[in-house]
């Protein structure tokens, strides 16, 4: 993966950092008339009251405008030592290298550290087998990874936002996904290391485009990957304006809710699942109730490292379980799992 | 409710009820020749397989296509003591009327008895001040536990199919409901003393509509209430087909699939419920997960018969467990809940 992107590094003047000592504070005239584009500010204050104004973070900057009006968010409430990540994933040519030089220059503006790296999406994900949106986003993850390191900061804030996360908590409905995709993003997750913010996931995007308006925040109008998001676009652009006509705007605050209801259930049930072994007793499996047989046979299967395995791969484990039927299935990665002896154990094929 | 309807029962002459016997096995030429068709009998037949031909069965029947053809898939298969419950609305005048005209003629030549009543929907509704939709649900649910007393029979066999648990599915999704919503219909479930069974939950409208046309099921094109499930409507016609151009067809599999693992979390986490009793301890509640915290407050809820209780009626009780918050909450059907001496109770509203 390393190979397929190449880092460039730019630290700003602390002179130049200074500049933007005057965007430290949100207008006067918005601070005496309090409008509706202020929640986002203030969402985003509240969401990162943990943090010192000092703290070194790693802030995720595509040049779109969600990621724009983050940094511009986090600069105005005060935070001196964000570092702007970009990766260009080289997928849309030449608009892709201007995205790096806008962001680049408005890191500088803003008196920010850049961090950049050119990702070679296409042939990683043609190298890899995988679709085009799982390689931008490994590739995405192993750039974050390399941002922590290089900086010394495990703390890295994503622009997503609550129209994000019902097109999320849409796609993998329809995708079917269990709980777990149900449940969304979380405002503070973990990726390795390194500890993943969410302070914009409460605000929809009505605000944030009002915030922009009003601010007038710079962005570029491409640089949010419309090609990695095909699907989700789709969604974006016809499938959620169709539910919108049908059921009226309630659905908006509907899904986040649901999100934050399975997001707890999610976790409470994974606190049942056994941390995962080499084996699988057949017999402890059978004392378990079926949901949480496949929580763990599918958490086991991805301990070891079965590629891809979801639904399908869980259910032929767990149909090992009956003695009657075949003692063996095949899996993906040239995997199988058999059952001997009253264990689960996975075999790398050699027939 | 109960003077929303009357009811009207007749039973079919046994040499009627005799006649259908050529009816009675599938074709010879689709037996000979097996096409997609079939399908249907087959999985019908199969969930059908716990049943003697000659067991009283209730069937509920709109005069629409589905459950029409249920109904002869269930003559076709042997069931020899079927009852076609049909219930009348009253929502659509004259043409309401003529679909029980035309299932009593259908149920006559089937050899099949007749329950039939007319219910006032829309006083109903606005009686209980309650959607027409819910109001038609109540109704229904209502006239076939009549159904069920008076002909001591406690099997009802209903016609829903794989595109209707994908339109209740992601209605419910829409709406924001938790696991028990997103798990959709069961198969087979509890209706007070009625067992409800689905044995087409897991064939997909097109198959039906193959078996309609081969073998020329009569049917009420406007039967199935199209007035009550105007949101429903809205998402089959619009919104349904909207994601299969963003996403191809796979969706169709891909939420029953999920309906069927979130069938078993949802079972699975109720287990943990405690029974609901008068009053909930505070520090029994405190020492439980948030999401086993939620789903005892919200059974709790129902069961004092709090009206329509949801997310945000679960979320205010909830907050009485903050002692240096409010010690009452308001809650609908003018209760209210109260935190004293560290137990929740419910009050009636005096003020």
């Amino acid at each position: 993966m390393w190979r397929c992107w190449k880092t460039t590094s730019s630290l700003m003047a602390q002179s130049e950092f200074r500049k933007r000592s005057k965007l430290t504070s949100v207008p006067t005239k918005s601070q005496n008339k309090p409008t509706t584009p202020e929640l986002l500010p203030s969402a985003v204050a509240s969401a990162m009251a943990g943090f010192s104004r000092k703290k070194k973070l790693l802030v995720g900057v595509s040049g779109g405008r969600d990621s724009m009006i983050l940094l511009d968010v986090l600069v105005r409430l005060g935070f001196k030592r964000l570092v702007v990540c970009h990766l260009d994933h080289t997928l849309r040519g030449r608009a892709s290298q201007e995205d790096l030089v806008f962001v680049r220059r408005q890191a500088k503006a803003m008196g920010c550290e850049l961090e950049s790296a050119r990702a070679r999406t296409t042939e990683f994900a043609a190298e890899q087998k995988i679709s085009l949106e799982l390689a931008a986003r490994e590739l995405r993850q192993a750039f974050f990874a390399k941002c922590a390191k290089i900086h010394k900061c495990r703390n890295l804030i994503l622009a997503h936002h609550a129209d994000d996360q019902i097109e999320t908590c849409l796609f993998n409905f329809l995708r079917g996904t269990g709980a777990s995709g149900l449940a969304g993003m979380k405002p503070v997750s973990k990726l390795g290391t390194l500890t993943i913010h969410r302070p914009m996931l409460g605000v929809e995007r009505r605000e944030i485009d009002l915030y922009q308006k009003l601010h007038r925040i710079r962005f570029r109008e491409d640089a949010s990957n419309a090609e990695l998001l095909h699907a989700r676009n789709k969604l974006r652009l016809s499938v959620i304006p169709a539910i919108e006509r049908a059921l009226g705007p309630g659905f908006r605050r509907a899904i986040p809710r649901a999100a934050e209801i399975l997001r707890a259930e999610e976790e409470w049930m994974s606190s049942f699942v056994p941390e995962p072994s080499e084996n699988l007793s057949c017999r402890d499996l059978r004392g378990m109730p079926l949901a949480l047989q496949r929580r763990t046979v599918h958490r086991w299967l991805k301990s070891c490292g079965v590629p891809e395995c979801g639904w399908e791969e869980t259910r032929r484990v767990l149909s090992l379980l009956d003695t009657t039927g075949p003692a063996k299935t095949n899996l993906p990665g040239g995997l199988h799992a058999r059952r001997r002896a009253g264990v689960l154990f996975l075999e790398k094929g050699t027939e």
